[in-house]
């Protein structure tokens, strides 16, 4: 028996996507393509019947806005929502707001791919007097924000979240969206299909697929699969090639 | 001594504001000056350094859209969100999709003013199989949703979130912003400022100018004003005159 559908979505393209550059916890906007793929995955979610109870964003305004115009096209804006710093992308710490081609020449490809895909090793840690840290900003003022971390953090910080606001809602039966992340949202893949620390390096998450997962009663995934599935494994490839 | 503020904002102008038809809770969108008029209101939120620490909004889209633009021009887009029925505009019943004028000039003025600005008189309750009747809408399925309503029905069922949500908000000092309609808005101010049910029918709360009342610790006003008043008081005599 299934009980409830979860539907994990990542943010459109977003500025800094489309430059190339590490963006981690730097708040920058939607592009407009970014736009369009959060339209067209509402319009996904609608035309399979996919239809969220409730939604979870990071605070990072690529997810909001993402999961805004997604449950407008679907016509479900008016779920309820809830955020957390938990759902944010990975912290880039001192690589944000760095071009990634530039990085991966300074560096040499064993570095890159070290801080890109290894799973305990985090980049160098923020400065707070630099241009891209968020110390000051006042959405992380009483949380333990982090100054750089690798994927084993973001799963650390994400599991409190899924286990204490998601997980609930999903045994109540619910359909629940979670607008988030590559990096968020590969740590919420790594938990659900029991992927081991050396393989997740593989895993690419497209923007604006949602990606559905059909859980059991002890949350194991019966079924998952993206709702385009040939457009994400598309976009999916193009994400392994960032930075080439 | 005040504690918390009350920032009451109403959405900008929707499709319907600019055709001249009863809307009630027909779920229309904003129109592109709605959106400009959103916008406008976040700059005033963001110059004033008024910030809101929490979102409440009704079920519909207009309203839901702007708070999502004014949050986001004041950067403030990251506030955890609440939303209920009870914020919803006042219900119009059988009117809901009529003209303005053409209503005024088929059933009168006396009628037309009883049915727009009398206090208890409810306009006649909508057939659930006219195309603008909300039978069958998700949101509203688990709710006592009215078939029509009079502004006395939209205060009795606004108080209720009043006391329950917003007011809890206010006691730990937040700055709560409270994005709805003409008459929800209508009824938490005729409550907040004590104005009569003949008095209320005087007052006119205009699109996208946020209201601000600083509250002492028993949610009594200390003081309240449009953050752009001039502005505010211009288009407010605006909509005294829709209509005509």
């Amino acid at each position: 028996m299934t009980i409830g559908t979860l539907v994990l979505l990542r943010h459109g393209e977003s500025v800094w996507n489309a430059k190339n550059l590490f963006t981690g916890w730097v708040d920058v906007d939607l592009t407009e393509k970014g736009e369009a793929e959060a339209r067209r995955a509402g319009e996904l979610l609608r035309s399979a019947d996919v239809l969220p109870d409730v939604l979870h964003t990071s605070l990072q305004r690529r997810a909001i806005r993402t999961a805004e115009l997604a449950l407008d096209a679907a016509d479900r804006h008016w779920i309820p929502v809830h955020r957390s710093w938990r759902l944010n992308e990975r912290h880039y710490g001192a690589l944000q707001g760095k071009d990634k081609k530039q990085t991966l020449q300074e560096y040499g490809e064993e570095q890159f791919m070290l801080w890109r895909r290894s799973y305990d090793i985090p980049p160098p840690p923020i400065d707070p007097a630099d241009e891209f840290s968020q110390a000051g900003d006042p959405r992380y003022a009483a949380v333990p924000a982090p100054l750089a971390e690798c994927l084993a953090d973001v799963v650390d910080r994400a599991l409190p979240y899924w286990y204490d606001a998601i997980v609930p809602d999903l045994l109540l039966g619910k359909t629940v969206l979670v607008a988030a992340h590559g990096n968020s949202l590969r740590a919420l893949v790594k938990h659900l299909d029991n992927i081991s620390a050396t393989d997740i390096a593989g895993l690419n998450i497209p923007t604006g697929f949602p990606l559905r997962y059909e859980l059991d009663e002890e949350l194991r995934p019966v079924k998952s699969e993206y709702l385009d599935p040939a457009g994400a494994a598309q976009a999916a490839a193009a994400v392994a090639n960032q930075g080439r």
